[in-house]
């Protein structure tokens, strides 16, 4: 469990601090110029922040997800790395976007890895709701019911982005934004201790 | 022990990471030379989700092998170290199959690398063996020809495919997945509890 | 708790370790020009040495201030990620001023980041202040204050930095080493046990 | 105490996994170049492996000089960032001998820095035997003395390898390999428990 833990924690870290590689000093002459060169930064920092935001609400979600685990068995750790194998490609689609912030397929290809992180996550918490010997104490009915739709939330949020985007990619980024702080605000009001 | 736990799971996590840096954002112009900038991506994205898959594997390995470890001692811990050098050389020869698919010396590299990767583990299991004083129990003589031959089925199966990519690099490409996910799904039938 | 540490650990060691990325190999044809080479990077090794100072400090000042919360939850676990976001950011400012050590926008740019460091550290003492239900023991008004006093040093040193920088960068340069420095030895004075 | 751990086995998992980044792709058109492509890369191969040991017997350092600490102050905390501040550095260095093998300047910059790391660690030493309030345990003088020597090998070792490399900047460069697997075949004799 710690060792499941101690890798997570290594990748989402690592993933995040990885986001930075993507903002690069600007190369200029005059101060003029030095001030233009971090302002073309702009697009690069908004999808820096997003992903950056991405990333520390899915952080959120494995706390909370893997708090009540009491016991781990393989298929759950198989199905932790492939949530890890998203959360690692993270850097590169961020990219793309930073890059194409006008391209259709750019805010596409961001939008669909999300929906994939979002069903990944999902699959965790199936795997777990269908063997709760692993789990430290009963899940009733009606929390099981909210935390569903609390993990499906993302994903049907990002299709929604996706759809958005084929008519205006701007439009469709600003989407994902709507998204991840809507899912953050209200996760920011949900003041119950989650651990000692 | 908690320290050997703790650098070693840093170091996979960083090495699953890392991969991702082999993922170029595409340098285009247009739409359509977008969508074709990302499908020239797929080879890089074959051998990234290979390299993940060895990776987790061989973490989930390390999981099993350390977990019934109660002492730790300087031999070991070499040991351990030697299986993490190979370890940090995953995104180096990853780059490599990526960029040569079609060359045989690529896919032998690689291999090669595999293969050391699976000798390396069955060092560290065989010295465990030989020194049960470090175990939390005896393993019985049947537990341990199982774990045996669970650790050198890699490394069989990886100089297998050495052969194969003599006569076909591809092939021999193809056989490295047949191998991993032959391990990975045998592995996730395996549902006894690993920790609490 | 021990998630929060394990993630901010982890994003404080990755940051600390990507600064030396910016220390780029001189490329050279002699002995003498490799010596000249070597010499070309000292302003490279002052921003490391500085932001590696930053980095330290800062991780000293999350050691001490989660060292006595008993419990977290989502809000607070929100405003660690919100400092670790500006954590994330320091390689990038580092290689901004390791370039332009004589622009003031350089300047100033990285002393904005390490005000906004310092204000986030503010944020999270300023919750747990608010919550003390989170805290393992009550807080005396005067511990508080003190507490207050600190964090606030450094956001007030950097802004004084920012505006020697306008008249002379390096001057504002030589204030943020004087100001973290200060805090550093400062903090070595301190000798009262931390953790078991 | 486990953060400092967390910390420091962070940046040496770091430290390590980024030597990786210095192996190069060979860029490479007919099999035949491939070949001699890979074989362009040994002496990076070469300064790879003996970072890599550097790092590693560094670990083991850490791991046997803060077993036996049971209480942790800050100038403890900031000696042990000294020591990492040195140890971020090593893939830098690493990257100079790769390059320039046959430089005096770029051998004697590496038996610099691993003279550094070692004086580093014999600060924090010191600084224990100095406070052996922080120790779990008295230290025998006997036992202090040949903690001692084995610290200061390294130095004196390295030293002696700058001496060589004044004269052959190879020569030098083997004795670093000699000093280190002398040291390391001495780490693996001594099979006392470092920790349940």
């Amino acid at each position: 469990m710690s060792r499941l833990h101690a890798l997570t924690d290594g990748v989402f870290a690592i993933a995040m601090t990885l986001l930075v590689l993507e903002l690069h000093v600007p190369d200029v002459a005059s101060t003029g110029d030095f001030i233009s060169g971090l302002a073309a930064l702009v697009p690069s920092l908004f999808s820096f922040t997003l992903s950056f935001a991405v990333l520390g609400a899915y952080w959120l979600g494995t706390v909370w997800s893997l708090a009540p685990v009491r016991q781990v068995e393989r298929p759950l750790l198989l199905l932790n790395l492939l949530a890890l194998l998203f959360i690692t490609l993270v850097p590169f689609t961020t990219a793309v976007l930073a890059r194409y912030p006008d391209q259709p397929g750019a805010v596409i290809l961001y939008g669909t890895h999300l929906t994939l992180l979002g069903l990944a996550q999902y699959a965790n918490w199936s795997y777990l709701r269908a063997n709760p010997k692993l789990l430290e104490s009963p899940v009733t009915p009606g929390e099981a019911a909210a935390r569903t739709r609390r993990i499906l939330f993302g994903p049907v949020g990002f299709v929604a982005a996706m759809v958005v985007a084929l008519v205006s990619p701007r439009a469709g980024y600003a989407v994902y934004y709507i998204v991840l702080f809507a899912y953050i605000f209200t996760a920011a009001r949900d003041r119950s201790i989650i651990s000692r």
